[in-house]
């Protein structure tokens, strides 16, 4: 009777009757900065894994599902790449993503927590894959709101990569009309906000219509798109927000002309897979269609 | 310290180093047929489960993504739906779908595990819905194998919903080209071969593509397409077989009008879904353009 | 990759950082009576098992364990055992246990929850043994409180078989001074009041040290005694309590004659054991010699 | 609904259809040496924890209970307790037990595995406390089997604090009749040789009963006796084997004239809890008397 040779799990909990446990092959830190629980650990199926306050955030092996879908399809839509601000982000693998286009000049990205960033450095060099080092990356370790009421600069695209606006989470302030409007603020001409936005799973998809219901307040544009992310265990959703462009529609060709400019290959996205995360099924469209409450 | 109230759980196991844990709010069956161990379970996040050797077989909350993928693609691209093969479909939420069709005027289906299909009507009628009673219906409990050598019918659609030909599964000789070839034989002019044709998450994609390379040798058209299955923590997929019509390529007003002629209201599938699951992601495509090994 | 054939499982929570696992053989029954949750099913390792509330009650393997150290050190002690009286005890083995003295006239059983009962005689017939067909058996289905407050009879020793005075429990009102004056007013001359006193483990054990510095108000004699009982993954204690007799200073030679007049053979109980589960670690003496509140 | 704030578990196996899971509140450890697997962490309800190839070795809460039962009824038992040899030992505590006696002059411990000496130096302290910067201490680092066949030293006492010899564990080769004679060639006149011996619980107790028969080929007396131990989740068990005194039947005022001599204070072990350990339960009696097959 050999016994297993994993002793190890990390158990992430869905709710208090779900549990998803993973064999730990790793662990290579577990802590707490001045802001989360931290731990950063690899298991069989995903490779290395990022877990804040016991959530996923990302793992090696299907990380670049999560973040070409949050950069692509709104650098794809911009006119002008040249200024990007990303809010959040510490992994650094959204800063690699935005940084794969050659003709951005500065990408800004502004997390709270620079110990989340240092862990991500020293642990998962994969998920940067050298985009600190480029010179035009600039971190700014600090509080995306106060920076949005200070900063005077402009963007093509605005990327929110914070995690979920949870009545005790500390993105909670980030998301009501008076950030939306500064972040409209920040945006060029032809510019999008682009942001992570929560789970779309047909039982759990109530705050990402809540989310999009209160941008639809701001913006004349507000598509929904969706992927599942196996790591997640979920199907997650964004919300690509303009006033100049219906992100949604985009032309194939123009996506894939897109995607040819990019240094390296994508692994998930193109027009075919804009067409996929675009395309919402019923379910979803109709919740999308129901008055509720909004973030005010 | 308040104790959870739930002391039974089902837990599925992907691989030794990964399980989900689903708390059981009410075990209504657990035993074993000729042909596989049967548990009928209840949990909070995915209301009834069936679970045949310990997988995810469908949930309540979410069988109508799976179903309505399977049948409903296949059904819209056929020319004559008058006659429908099923094979397997214990549940008969498959049977449900077709019958939804009021052109359909005979939908038989072939189950080798009659226990099931008993429990099914017991403990789930949800899934059946009335079906096995609708006069259209013909169940033949019996082996698939054996049917197709016999029957001389010609049928608009073929919808296999067998479980994975894994080596040492019963479906394990239903996969190769003998029975293609009669399946074939059983399609009507500008009939579709449908199936469920296992898992085509980044990790787990190999027996998929291998299934798409087999029908290639056998069908003019062979369309592979997939879709998040909350229950089944897995992206699953299909395909869709064809001599005569390429089913990803099927117009979108043709779609929403056979939608419409359906018997109530989908929950899942219309024209934009159908544009969702016949988009396929880089990877997945990358993947299936691959040469490899066949089943013969 | 052979799955393994346990997809249910027990989940014992002891802590909401400790959890037991348990697979499941099979499933009897889950269900709730008026007064609590039950389940029976069985594993591996210990064969059947009787759950309340999501906790182990007894396990068919190690019952005897349990049942023994709860009758035998009680009866070997006391003078006269024509009448004895059993308060709870559900599962009917403690019950077994006392009739299996030949000079018992007569074992009245006081259980609140018939249900329970019910479910025991169907499900675990192994535990009764054929106990409540004995014609010395008085199966009343009540209020054990009640019970104490009107009947006239006594008894050579009163024997508590109920579950713990936890705040919320329906035992709770069964443990304070007023109702160990009623058992001690139904003891006979010589007689002894034993109960199951909660866990002894080193981390557990305040609530039996405060339930024996609450019977010392009341008998001359209290005597802890335990032993780990496996199933219950825990040191379980007992106490006994008696105005006459020491239990713990018991002759081993009149222990050992009391037990050959047994029908059939012991599994665990005789004089050697008798001497293990009343010497108590110095931690637990310790314990027992503080002072601190009490059930008044 | 608040997350648990526990997403690192220990999870220890006892069969493929048992676990008991344990928060995790910090990982120190985790790693491998030439020899085995190593964790050291620390969970609510015991404390720090040693764990070597997924198996509990001692936990910071309960500890003292398995080094005192293994140390002190040797000890007690021996004429002259000047020189003492520890086979394996790793953590420290047994040593530290050892050196309480003032009598002691040296106290030679081997373990093969320098690495978890270091481990256990570095993160369990409180294990060794000092023991090791003790000059009576003689640390060994290597294989026990070449250490008893090329020293010519005497012990007063033999204790032998090694893992289980399952038929692949590294412990396997000692123990067999050769090592047996080998290390009664080094007990001084009147001296003990004490072992830990597996499990004694009702299900596991065979490879306990195993030992003892073998070593009744080799020694005059062979004690049992085992304690709970509550890390573990089994009853644990010992072998005292001498042909000059049977430790079962020490005289109480012998053995607490001993303790009382110990530098500090016992937790678990004196007269009443010898006379615990060694009064075995019935069914053990019964399995130790059976015939059976024995290391050779």
């Amino acid at each position: 009777m050999p016994k297993t040779e994993h002793f190890q799990w990390y158990v992430e909990e869905f709710a208090p009757t779900e549990f998803h446990h993973h064999a730990i092959d790793e662990l290579y830190y577990a802590g707490r900065t001045a802001f989360q629980s931290v731990a950063v650990l690899r298991t069989p199926t995903f490779g290395k894994m990022l877990v804040l306050d016991g959530d996923t955030q990302s793992s090696q092996h299907d990380e670049k599902i999560y973040h070409e879908s949050l950069v692509h399809p709104a650098l794809a839509a911009v006119r002008d790449r040249g200024e990007i601000l990303i809010l959040g982000g510490g992994e650094g693998a959204t800063l690699r993503e935005v940084l794969r286009y050659p003709g951005v000049r500065r990408c800004t990205m502004v997390d709270i927590d620079g110990e989340v960033v240092d862990l991500c450095k020293r642990y998962l060099p994969e998920w940067s894959d050298g985009a600190f080092e480029d010179p035009r990356a600039r971190l700014i370790v600090g509080d995306a709101l106060a920076f949005l009421k200070e900063d005077r600069g402009t963007y093509g695209a605005v990327i929110s990569d914070l995690t979920e606006p949870l009545a005790d989470s500390p993105s909670f302030p980030l998301f009501n009309g008076e950030v939306f409007r500064d972040i409209r603020a920040r945006l060029a001409p032809g510019g999008v906000y682009v942001l992570q936005a929560s789970t779309a799973g047909f039982h759990n998809m109530a705050l990402h219509a809540k989310m999009a219901r209160s941008l639809r307040a701001h913006f004349t544009h507000v598509a929904s798109f969706f992927t599942h992310v196996p790591a997640f265990d979920n199907d997650w959703a964004f919300i690509a927000c303009s006033d100049a462009v219906d992100v949604a529609a985009l032309d194939g060709r123009a996506i894939d002309a897109y995607v040819d400019e990019l240094r390296g290959e994508n692994y998930f996205y193109d027009a075919q897979t804009h067409r996929r995360i675009f395309s919402l099924p019923l379910y979803l469209r109709r919740e999308l269609a129901k008055p509720g409450d909004a973030f005010v």
